[in-house]
Order: structure tokens, then sequence, then C-alpha cells
């Protein structure tokens, strides 16, 4: 790692300020912004001519080993969609299979501006590797299923430890817990979760409140919503980021709020897979921390941060009749630094500042969707498609530039992942 | 125009099918496919492999001009964005700006593949000669407004059969009439409109049911819906696009139907300025033929037709709760051949077919977003951004090539939108 500039760059800085600035990076943190560090000599300038840097998105909720099962299964019913599409190519896939899904869903992501992601996993070890080798910035969460009665719940949470001191070495790499959902842990096995997170200092990634089956079926089982249920198990007594939050009611936003759960909304799956829409809007207003994620390519299919701004932005504006709701500057936040702070990292990363991690993504200006440069505010969710990334440096280190990923061969990607699907498909 | 090849390509061909084929071009049409007309030689060969051809896709409701103004007005109420935003800017347009915004506006579409744009226009000739030098296809309407007891609409009309007259030699533009909207022109300069459109044999382009304020408005003066003021007017005797369609209520449905009018949804636009959902399974389920559009700049603030297919098909599935709704299938039907028939050419254009107009947009799939290819008809839809577009052929003729637009100074473009928007708002 080494000494590098951004020259004349109009830069997106906190309190979504758009200026022309000077950026010094030095090994992988953001070493000063318009005052170059003391004896500062550059190795590399790149000229910031025609050209935004934002902090690059976070992607709050994906399962990056599902990119090969893109479009395997759309317009079907929930059941059929999980049961017949999902359900049996994950039964037929191996490690390495995990792996290549990984990399297909970085090189997604890196080429539409995401710098780092949230990722529910049932190989992380794989996706770990994925990730060390591309330079993607990541925290991974083993997905757990179980009851509190078998020790299969045991097994996979020492699994989980086992593949987080596996990867320790990599600093661009941290790790959560994942319980998976109300409806594939028992209460028990929240609760045994939820003390192993307390103990070990982690927080909890977990799906809760999607579908309106899932609040029937906890109803039945306990009486309670998935959301009381998670806080009477001690769930949102660690840092959880909880993914969907779809289906609320009674106390639901205020619990959260009170324990200070972070709610990673995902538009386009649960849309698509007749969910509905999360009460973004209700959130806000409660003081609740909102971020963004795209769900995986089984689900949404896309894994580009741009389109899900757009979707946010837009639908809310839809369901609520009002052109004021959730404005591009709280969408920005939303994909930025509310994603930071949902992963416990909002002092290293989510905003361009001295002393932060230096991840961030260029874009080039001069296409036709971010033309005439009116708000460029506005533009970044109104307008851009992802395509407008050019060069992503994360951890002070380009990993894309002039659109290509530098670590991963993409044709290798294009042809394992088509395998995969031809094996377990024919 | 000579005799081009597509050899070996995967085509989206009618009924959605995804096959791999040869198709032949003859000046501006499809001369076979996999069958070559007698004694065909290609002048120019286009290698087919990793691509995908698909017919270019119809924008069936846009503002070409104002591609300058995106972002101009965002997150404000819609009286703001149309008096404070949009107004003064077109009260200090010039002509000469009209036609750099309909550059620009054809720059963003046809890079995203779209082959062919209905505009409602406020200068139509500035537009038709952006039309002509850039190789699009359009069909404009010069937007009316008026009253049955001035001359000023009158002397619109003339000037709409002047600027057709003008561009009469352009095979690939067609004009129609374009009374703006129920509030803006009143009941007699409607009935005067229809009865010219009968007339001539000319379509009707026109704003209906958009906003609540718009209902409550017509409800007051003429005591019916707009739809129903249109139908009494003799809108509805010519073949209508109507745009928006958002506020349906009573027997709107059902009348569009009786009168084989052609909606246009606009999803981005309605949603973004707080209108709402246009009832799309509702007019497809009674038979109404449902087409797609950007509508303009200022209020989507993108003339992605990729963009849109994607919110179409997922708002509804979100609104509806139902994963079955609007299918991908559906949505593609929706932008090519629907759009074709709306605007009176399903004979000419809207799919890939031995004998109508070579309108065609050429994916290159070696995108991340479209691999696996596990199902490209759902991939376009649920997957695709737009800038996986490499090749566009429209009337015969290579327009777009490598992602650059073959006819514009794409550089020249961006300067003039820029100098038009720092000259009105310095």
């Amino acid at each position: 790692m080494g000494k590098m500039m951004l020259k004349g760059i109009k830069a997106l800085l906190p309190g979504n300020e758009i200026k022309v600035c000077d950026i010094y990076i030095d090994g992988s943190r953001i070493a000063g912004i318009d005052k170059a560090p003391a004896g500062f000599e550059a190795d590399r300038v790149i000229d910031g001519k025609d050209r935004l840097v934002i902090p690059g998105l976070i992607n709050c909720h994906t399962h990056s080993y599902m990119a090969f099962m893109r479009s395997a299964s759309d317009d079907v019913p929930f059941m059929d969609w999980l049961f017949k599409g999902v359900s049996p190519i994950e039964d037929a896939m191996t490690d390495e299979d995990a792996y290549w899904g990984a990399c297909l869903a970085i090189l997604e992501m890196m080429k539409s501006g995401t710098t780092c992601f949230s990722d529910m996993q049932m190989n992380p070890g794989m996706t770990s590797k994925a990730v060390v080798e591309s330079g993607m910035r990541a925290v991974i969460s083993r997905g757990l299923v179980g009851s509190g009665d078998d020790e299969a719940g045991r097994t996979r949470l020492d699994q989980a430890y086992r593949e987080q001191e596996e990867f320790k070495d990599c600093d661009r790499l941290s790790f959560m817990l994942g319980p998976h959902a109300p409806y594939s842990c028992d209460e028990d096995f929240l609760r045994i979760v939820a003390k192993e997170a307390k103990d070990h200092g982690m927080g909890i990634h977990m799906h809760l409140s999607e579908s309106m089956s899932e609040i029937g079926q906890i109803k039945e089982k306990y009486g309670c919503t998935p959301i009381e249920l998670a806080e009477r198990t001690g769930i949102f007594d660690s840092r959880c980021v909880a993914a969907h939050c779809v289906q609320l009611e009674g106390d639901d936003i205020q619990i959260m709020k009170d324990h200070n759960v972070n709610v990673v909304t995902n538009p386009a799956s649960n849309m698509k897979l007749g969910n509905g829409f999360c009460p973004v809007p209700e959130l806000m207003r409660a003081g609740v921390n909102v971020c963004l994620g795209t769900d995986g390519a089984a689900s949404n299919n896309r894994l580009n941060m741009f389109s899900e701004m757009e979707l946010l932005s837009l639908i809310h504006k839809g369901t609520h009749r009002s052109p004021e709701c959730v404005s591009a500057k709280e969408t920005l936040n939303i994909a930025t630094i509310n994603g930071a702070r949902a992963l416990g990292m909002e002092s290293e990363i989510g905003s361009i500042e001295e002393g932060k991690k230096a991840d961030l993504a260029v874009l080039d200006l001069k296409r036709p969707s971010l033309q005439p440069e009116n708000d460029l505010v506005s533009e970044l969710v109104y307008c851009a498609s992802g395509y407008e990334v050019d060069t992503v440096i994360i951890d002070g280190e380009v990993t894309l530039e002039g659109g290509r990923v530098l670590n991963l061969d993409e044709n290798e990607v294009y042809e394992h992942t088509a395998a995969i699907m031809k094996r377990i498909r024919g």
C-alpha cells in the first residue's frame, strides 16, 4: 500500500455537501482532505476532472453465494420459489460453488460502487476466501438454524467461531452471528445465540418479520410478534441488524427503537416475493437506524445498490403519496453512513472523512444520466444506474479501474457459475 | 443502407422465446430469420457470440426537451416542482435549447436500448431535427393547450400541421396531436382537437387522470372524471395514447377498454411526484393495451426503459402482495409490442419478425448482472440496468456501437446542456 491522491475531484462529503477537493490517501486511510499530510508524496495521482467520488455503498443484507441462482425461479408463489426453486439448488451445492457464487456477487457489487457487504452465509469460509482475494470488505454471518435441545445448533456456532479464527488476519473481514429467522430457530436456541453474542461481544444479523406467514406462525407458536420474540430472548441486547421488518405492528417499532436495533430494508426483494413494503418513513420518524440491502440474487435479482436506492426513494413517495418522503439525502445516508453504523463501523467507513478507511467509488460524470450536473446528490439517487462507476478503492487499494475488477478474472467467474447451474439443473 | 447479418445470436422472438438464430437485414428491414433471402450477401456481419438481441424498447411517453432539467427540482411538493422548478426554466427556454435537450434525451435512451419514443413537445421542429440527425425513431405530438373560444389553440394546431409537413420525408418520424390535459384544455377545445384528429386520421397523445387534484378539478367543473370527459368530447374516437391513468374510478377502465384506449404507465414519475400507482394489473385484466413510458427527466429523472421495466414489474407485486403479478414476460411485452400497438405501428416495430423494421438492441451477456444465463427473459427485467446494451440498430442502421452513439457528439451535447442551465439559473 502506498500514497495516493485524488486531485481536484468533486466529492460527496458528510452532510451530503458536494465540494471540489483534493483527497490524500496514505495506506488504507484517508490522510487528509484539501490539506496534504506533512511530507506526503503521492505514488499515484487520480485526475478528478469530470469525476465524482462518493463513500463506497454499504450493502447490509445479502447472500452472496446465491448469485448463480439469479433468475432461476421467478414469478412464482413464495413457497414454490423457496422449495422448488432455491432449496434444491442449495442442497446440490458444493463448497467450491459457494466460492464462485461469492466471486460473481462481488463482481456485480464492486462494479456498481459497493465497497462493503453484510452476508448471511452457509459457507463463510469460502466467501471469506473470495473477499480476501478480491479486495472487498465484508461482514460475514454464518446462518444458524436449530433448537435448544439438539446439538446441531451448537455445532454450527462452534463452526462460526472456527471460521472467524481462520480469517482473523484480514482486517477487511469481520464476523457476526446469524440466527436465521424466528421460524427456523426456536425460542431456546435464540436465547443461546443471544447469550453467545453477548459473551463474545458480537453483533447479530437476523431475518425478522419478512412475510405475513412468518407473523402468523410466530403468533400461533409464541403469542407474540417476531420482534417481541427477539426482544424477550435477548437478541436485541447485542447490536442487531434486522433484515426486512416489513410486517410491523403494535409496539414493534418502539421496541426496536428502545434497543437501538438497525433495520435493513430490502425493497426489491420484498416487492418481488410479494411481501410488501417496509415502513421506512415510520421507522425513521421513530429514530430507528435504517440501512439498505439487496438481499440475495435469488430474490432481487440484482446486487446493485444504485437500483436499490432508486426503489427505496420512489416506493415510499408512491405509497405515502408524498414527493417529500425519503429524500435523496436521506437515501444516500441510508446507503452509506447508516449502513456503517449498523455494522458497528461508523468510525471506520461510510463517509469521506480524514482518518477513515479509504473505501470510495468514483463515478464518471460524462454520462447522459448524470448530465447536466444540476444537483449531483439528487442525480446519484434518481438518475445513476451504477454503470457510471469507473474506479473503486477499498482499504486504500484500487480494486476496480475503468470499470474492470482487478483481482478477479471475470470470464473465469462466468464460466464456473454457468457450469454450476448446468451441473445442478442439467 | 446495405445488407447486414447478425450471426449465431441469441434473440428474443415473439412469444418471449429465446433462440439462437441468424438474422438478415436488408435496407431498413429484417429480411429473414435463419433463412437468407435469395442472393443475400452481407456487407457487414455482427458476431452473435455472448450477445442477446431484443426488439428495441419503445418509450411511449416522454418530454425529451426536459432532459436538461434533470434533478433541477426534486423532493418538493408537486406545485413547487411545477411552478418554482419546471415552469421558470420552460419560460426561459429557446428553440435551440429544445434541440440540445432532445439530443441529451436521445443519448440516454439509445444507450439504454430504446429505439423509438413518443414525445409530447413544445418544440416539435427542434426535436424532429435531433431525431433526424441521430438516427432515432420518434412519434412527436405538439402539446396543445387552449379553450374553444380563443385563437391560440387553433394557431397551435396549424403549427402542428406545418411541422408535420416539414418533416414528412423522414420515415422514422410520425406525428400525433397532443391536447395536453383536461385541466389545460377546456371541453370545447377538446372537441375541436378530437374532430381534427378524426378528420386527419391522426392519433391523440394526452395526459389523463394523473393526480388527485386533476380529478377534483375536473369533477367540480364538469361533474365527471377526466376519462369520462375525454370520452364525451370524442378524444377516444381516434387512436388515443393516454399517459398516466393513475386515478381511475367507476367505469373509467371499462370506458377505456370499449374505446381501445392505450394506457402508458409511468411508474417512476407517478411515485416520484407522489401520485401513486397506475392500476396496471386491473387494466390488463380488463384487456386494455398497457404500454410503458419514462415521462420527462424533470419528473423521473432517468430515461432508461430498463429501470422502468424493473419498477413496473416490482411495484405491482408489492402493492398486490403477489409475486405472480406483472410477470417478466408481460413486462417485456408492455415495453415492446404493446408500445408499437399504442403508436399504431405494430406491423412495423416492436418484435423481431421478418418484414418488420430492423429496430434492435444488442446486449453484451458477459456482464455480472446477466450471468449465469438461467432465464434471459427474466434477467432482462429483473437484472439488466441498460448499461449492458452494446449495439443499437434503428431502421437498419447501426446508431450505437460499443456503447457509443455514432451520430451525435456526446461532449458537445453535455457542454450545450450544461450551458443552458447555467444561462437560465446562473
